[in-house]
Order: C-alpha cells, then sequence, then structure tokens
C-alpha cells in the first residue's frame, strides 16, 4: 500500500488520542450549552438522498457535495444537517409538541479544491428551534451562542454577533428591483453573500449577469449593493415603510437582547445574508472582533423550509457552528486548553507468576470505579513507572514475590511519592 | 419532494431525542468500561479510500461497501474502523508508545439487500491493544466485554463467550490440507464462517468447488467440518504437537481469565473462526446463551493487519461490538432503561411585558448552571404546565404582571406542589 494511503483522504482528519480529547473537550461546552437552553439531542444519517439536498441558488453548499450513485439511487454525504432535521421534522409534523428545540454535532463534508486550508469535513454544532414565529426563539439562539463563547474564557470584546434581516431586504426591493421576479430572491441573497470574499464589482457582474437567475439591470444592482453598506438600522428605518414587520421585528429583538445583557455585542449590519437560499427573515453570524477569520457561526430564520419538502408549514430558526474557525481562534488567544492524559491507577506485576494477583487488584479497583491501566507484557519496572507518568496515572500498584507472598500490594502515591500497602483482593 | 424522501435513506437510522437519549446510554457505557481498563479513545473519518478495505477473501464486509468514485478516486465509507485504526498506527509508528489501548466508537456502512431486519448503518464500539503479542492482552478484552454486560445488569448465565484460535485450526491443517496453499488460509476461516448460517453441506461446497480460492479436496474439507465439531480443548489437544504454541496461549488465557473471575463464561468452540480474513490467533465472539440472536461481538488477533498496510510488524487484538443485537437482547430482557426527558426548569412569562423579566429569571438560573427551557410564545399558563410536565421540569418560574410589580417570580416545585417566590434578579 502506497505511503499515501497511510493518510487520511485529503481534507479529513484522524483524531489521536490527544486530538480526541481537545475535540471532546469543544464538544462537552456545545452539549452544556444547549442542554442548559432546554434543547434535545437529536442526529440523522451522515448519508442521505441526494435530492434531500438539491437546489437551485448557486449555493457553494449544494456545488461541492459529495454525492454518487449506487444501485440507481443517488446519495450524497450531508453539507448540513438542516435538511435532515426538517426531514424528521416533516415525517413526524402534528405528533410533535411544538415549539421543538433541537440540536445536533453532526460531522458535515463538501468536495471542493482544497484552497486556504480549508477542510473538507467539520463537524457542526447546531440548535434549531421550530414552531416559534416570533423573534424570542432569535434571542434565545444567540444567547447560546454568547453562553458558549463565555464558558471558552473569550473575553467579552473578543467576539460580536452582525444582525440583518432578509425580509428587511426583500422589503426594500419588492417595489422596484425584484418586483416581477420574486423567485430571483435566494440567489439573489446567495450572490450578495460572497461580497466580502469577491468585492463588489464581482458582485455587481453576478447581479446583472443576463444569462444568470438573477439579471438585474445596472442601476438596480447598485441600489443592492449600496443598501449592504448600512450599519445602523435606523438609517435603513427611513428607506421602509413605517409598518414594516421585518423592522418591527428586528427592534424587538434587539429589546430583548437587552434583557439578556447583550445589545451591546450585537451590531445590525445590513452586509450580512448568508450563503444558504432557504433563510427567509433574520440571519446572523458571529465573528472575531479583529475580523481576522472567518465567520464563526452564522444562523438565521427558514420559515419555508419545510413546505418546500412537502410538511406543513413551520416557522423555523437555527444556527451552524463549525469546528474549525472557534479552534483557530482559540489557539490565537492560547485558550485551548492542555488536555492531558488522566489515569487512576497503573498495576504491574514483577513476573508472570504474579500476573494473576495484579489481574485481581486491577479488577477490583475497576469495580471500585476507578481507571486502571494494568501492564501487560514482561516490562521492566522502571519502563512501567515512566509510562505510568505519561498516561497520568495518580497510583502505582506492584505486586513482587515478596507482596504476594505477604499478601499485600505495594502502593505509591506518584505525586506525592508516598508509599503504602493494600491486602491482595482475594 | 416525494412522502418516501421524508425518511432516511433505506436501512439507515434517524435518532429522535427520545432514540438518541437511548443511544446515549448505551455510549455512556461503552465509554465508562473503555476507561476503566485504561483505553484512550480515537476516531477516523467515514470516508475513507477503497484501496484501504481491498483484501480478497470472499468477505461479506468487503462485498458490502458503500463506495463510489469521484473526481478520479476511488472512496468507501467505512464498513469497520480497524484497517482505519491500523493506517493511524502505520503513519505514526515509531513515534507511539506501546502497548497502545485505544477505543472508538465509529458508525459503519454496509450496502446489502435488505433482510431479517438487518440495518445498512451501525455504530461499533471497538477496543483494541497493539503491541502485546500475549494473551494479557485477549484477557483484557474480553474482561472489558463481561463488564459492560455487567454494567447492564444482564444476569451472569444470559451471555457466554465462545472462544477459539485460527492458529489452533492452521497448526492441525498445516501437515496436509494447507499444506502447499498457506495462502489459502484466511479465504478458508472466511467459509467456515457461514457455518451456522448456511450449514455443513453447503461449507463443503465452498471448500471444495474446484474454481474457488480454497478448492480441497473432499477428504481434507470434511476433515476440516470435523475439527468445527470439537468443545473441548483437551480433545482438540490431542490431536496437536505437544509443543503447540496455540494450545500453549488457549491454556493461558484460560488460567488468566480464572484470575478475572471469567473462566466459567466463556468456553472453547471450534467452530468459531470470525469472518474478517485478517485474524491470525485467538477468536472470540460473545452471544446470548439461549442462541437466539446473532453473536452480541467478535474479536481476535490479527498480528499481520500492519504489514499488509505497509507498516512494520506489530501484533494486534481487538473486538468489535455493534449496537445492534446487544439493543435487541437488552429488549428481549426488560433491561432497556425509560431514559426520560429531564430539565431543571422552565420560565413563563404571563405576557409579552414580562418578557424581559422572564429572560432574567432564565439567564439568572442557566448561568447558576440549571437546564432552564423558557417559554417563548403566547402560550396559555396551563399549557405551558402541561409542557412543562412532558418536558420532566422540576420548577416552574412565573412572571405576572403582580409579581413584576412586586420584583418577584413565583415558583412552583412540579413535585410536591409547593410554591414560594423568589426576587427577581436585576
Amino acid at each position: 500500500m502506497s505511503k499515501q494511503l497511510l493518510q487520511p483522504p485529503r481534507g479529513t482528519r484522524d483524531f489521536y488520542p490527544e486530538d480526541l480529547r481537545h475535540r471532546t473537550w469543544l464538544f462537552d461546552h456545545f452539549h452544556a450549552v444547549a442542554r442548559s437552553f432546554g434543547f434535545e439531542e437529536v442526529d440523522a444519517p451522515v448519508l442521505e438522498h441526494e435530492e434531500l439536498f438539491t437546489r437551485k441558488a448557486g449555493e457553494e453548499i449544494v456545488d461541492q457535495l459529495y454525492h454518487f450513485e449506487l444501485h440507481e439511487r443517488r446519495f450524497a454525504l450531508r453539507g448540513e444537517i438542516t435538511p435532515s432535521i426538517a426531514r424528521m421534522v416533516a415525517a413526524r409534523a402534528g405528533g410533535l409538541r411544538l415549539p421543538l428545540r433541537w440540536y445536533s454535532i453532526p460531522q458535515c463534508w463538501r468536495y471542493e479544491r482544497m484552497t486556504r486550508g480549508r477542510r473538507r469535513e467539520h463537524y457542526q454544532w447546531n440548535m434549531d428551534i421550530w414552531g416559534e414565529p416570533g423573534v424570542s426563539a432569535e434571542a434565545e439562539l444567540l444567547a447560546a451562542i454568547f453562553a458558549l463563547f463565555d464558558r471558552l474564557d473569550l473575553a467579552r470584546g473578543d467576539v460580536r454577533i452582525g444582525l440583518n434581516s432578509r425580509a428587511l431586504l426583500e422589503e426594500t426591493l419588492r417595489g422596484g428591483v425584484l418586483n416581477d421576479r420574486p423567485d430571483a430572491f435566494p440567489a439573489l441573497c446567495v450572490a450578495i453573500d460572497k461580497l466580502e470574499k469577491i468585492g463588489p464589482d464581482a458582485v455587481m457582474e453576478l447581479l446583472t449577469d443576463p444569462q444568470g437567475a438573477i439579471a438585474l439591470t445596472t442601476a438596480h444592482a447598485k441600489q443592492v449593493v449600496d443598501w449592504l453598506q448600512l450599519r445602523d438600522l435606523e438609517d435603513a428605518a427611513g428607506e421602509l415603510a413605517p409598518d414594516s414587520r421585518a423592522l418591527a421585528d428586528l427592534r424587538g429583538l434587539f429589546e430583548l437582547l437587552d434583557a439578556y445583557g447583550l445589545a451591546d455585542r450585537v451590531e445590525f449590519d445590513a452586509s450580512i445574508v448568508r450563503g444558504l437560499a432557504y433563510y427567509t427573515g433574520i440571519v446572523f453570524e458571529a465573528y472575531d472582533t479583529q475580523r481576522k477569520l472567518r465567520a464563526i457561526c452564522g444562523g438565521g430564520r427558514y420559515d419555508h423550509l419545510l413546505e418546500t419538502l412537502g410538511g406543513p408549514p413551520m416557522p423555523a430558526v437555527g444556527f451552524g457552528f463549525g469546528d474549525a474557525v472557534i479552534g483557530e481562534l482559540l489557539s490565537d488567544r492560547g485558550l485551548q486548553p492542555e488536555c492531558p492524559r488522566r489515569t487512576d491507577a497503573v498495576v504491574f506485576a514483577f513476573a508472570a507468576t504474579e500476573r494473576p494477583s495484579a489481574v485481581r487488584v486491577a479488577t477490583a479497583l475497576r469495580e471500585q470505579g476507578h481507571c486502571v491501566e494494568l501492564v501487560l507484557g514482561d516490562t521492566k519496572l522502571k519502563r512501567a513507572l515512566a509510562d505510568a507518568d505519561r498516561a497520568g496515572a495518580q497510583r502505582f500498584y506492584l505486586v513482587g514475590p515478596d507482596e504476594r507472598a505477604r499478601g499485600v500490594v505495594a502502593v505509591r502515591d506518584l505525586e506525592s511519592g508516598e508509599q503504602s500497602e493494600e491486602p491482595l483482593p482475594s
């Protein structure tokens, strides 16, 4: 087998013990925050029918699916879990008590040319609320994201959330730009989302491409790009009808965030639209304040997704929070923990004749709830002690011929160096 | 979207909250046992290069891979994780302190025609010891399996482990049956493994097929099938050289198991060979004593796998323990736990004007470490109380106009019915 095959597929990760301890540390925080907000964990297969993901808005996430045909069916590895969760909600709609508060930590896949160190798989913490139309749902999700940042010891000023509403944008465009083609709106948002990556000129090109799904006039496209510069909700308000529902929602959300003590950590930003076609209302993303990294997480309201899958109408809002960018940020800030290995005890038999006694010692300790490494081979004492140290062991149990004859096991506390003896279990 | 697409792909599972709680309950036991034996968790991608799995012994697990081509590379969803773990060991061989004690709980995939309720994915608890040639490693693994059974409250007599050694079989065949074709041995084991499923006549056919990889004479095949009937190690000993290494290993293992208090729960069974081509030595499987179900788990020694992947020689032994059969057994025995939903508190605002106060109550409780469901919409009190009951909530916090005016929140203990008041957090 070639050297290359000793590596995982390009862009994917192996988790050696030290990697897995870090992953578990992060996931434990995801779990803890989700539970503290009353969310229940769910999961779905990493493999789905490709049709579940098929949307027509030029989304990166759909264009980059790992997909294949097997026995005349087309499958794909999920690029995100929301369509699977929507499928699960639709399958039991009517039997589920709303609102649902569901979370998951799925591994998600995308096949793209490898650039800028982006990987082909990541884990994504997802939290979704189904069945609640009001912004109280958005507020809970934003509060959960900040609760995570606080648990990870990120300084209050290190991370912010930018907030916008696609409904707000749609309202401003409804009268003119998109008057005759409301169906082009999702594709328009997907194009706008590329602003930071490709710049305003390239976005103008996408919006005005006469062969494209959007095909705006240059004047209309300019109007859209200008709107994206707004950073003050009251400036936007000036261009909207006084009874704007989208504006009322955003104002209501900021009021609620004040009760959460979060109003100063969230800011209006008209350029945030997110890259998923199915968002319909409020959208948001979290980023490091210095703007050195990509968005840490993103989400929004998607009130029509269930219907497009054949389910009943049901409002929904959620976010996805990958393990990649937060990992980079924690490393930059020196906040990645050490996560050393820990073992309660190592049990060592001096020779083969003492092995049955050592087995009894290990078994008794395990039955008492301890984590015990039993030295398996004919290892020298010195090496066994060094291994115990690497394993982060607290105590070292030794059975030699003398101990066995006296019916005891020698115990060394590896921190204090203190020695004692305990009776051998029968 | 069609009704069918509201379901996960055929043979795969969605995990709704109650399903996931059961999964977590079982996985927590897997984790606890592995840790108590000093094992470290690892993981690898569910997607691997297909070549990692390619072996030529007629194995079901290789024939049933989910595999596909993408951009001129062939990939497969893992059918088992051992080749991935072997790849990881080989990639760092030399830098790893032996023996390694590694475990994982990967989801594994197989594509087969659906029969007898077998699914196309399952989770498999894997424990492997790398770098220890002696049976002390096998003994630890068998003890871990029984530790799990005991944790799950299975009665001591409900489950047993059958034990054999491929080396023992190979020794008996070396002089005659396989004299000139030792390479046929893995395929021979894979064929023998089908004994219980297809019966001795069909196995005879596989062994004697002149076009097959094994192509024994009828007399030799008969000799093999007869050997499989042995259930007493001393009967087998009579047909082996007195200095048989395989025999000494099995006897040594039974002696060690006695020290673990497990000798009476393990029995020699010459028909157990397991269906994976790479096993070389001791093999074992656990089953319900009534033999109503398929094997609960299986494993064995595979001392040559690392070399076949291009790594250095390294002895290894491990087992895989799926989540399917143990689930059936626990259900049969009435040992599946209830796993109800639990929440510490539900917080309810009487009307929109009280919502900011309710938010403050929920936030304060969460900061104290409680799991709190905040009622989000304009819900009637009666319905909110019923929902709190379903959520398994212990306490119900209510803020109405009167409470808000007095700066308090009403607290009802949902178990005792006791009512009290607490000051509203500022």
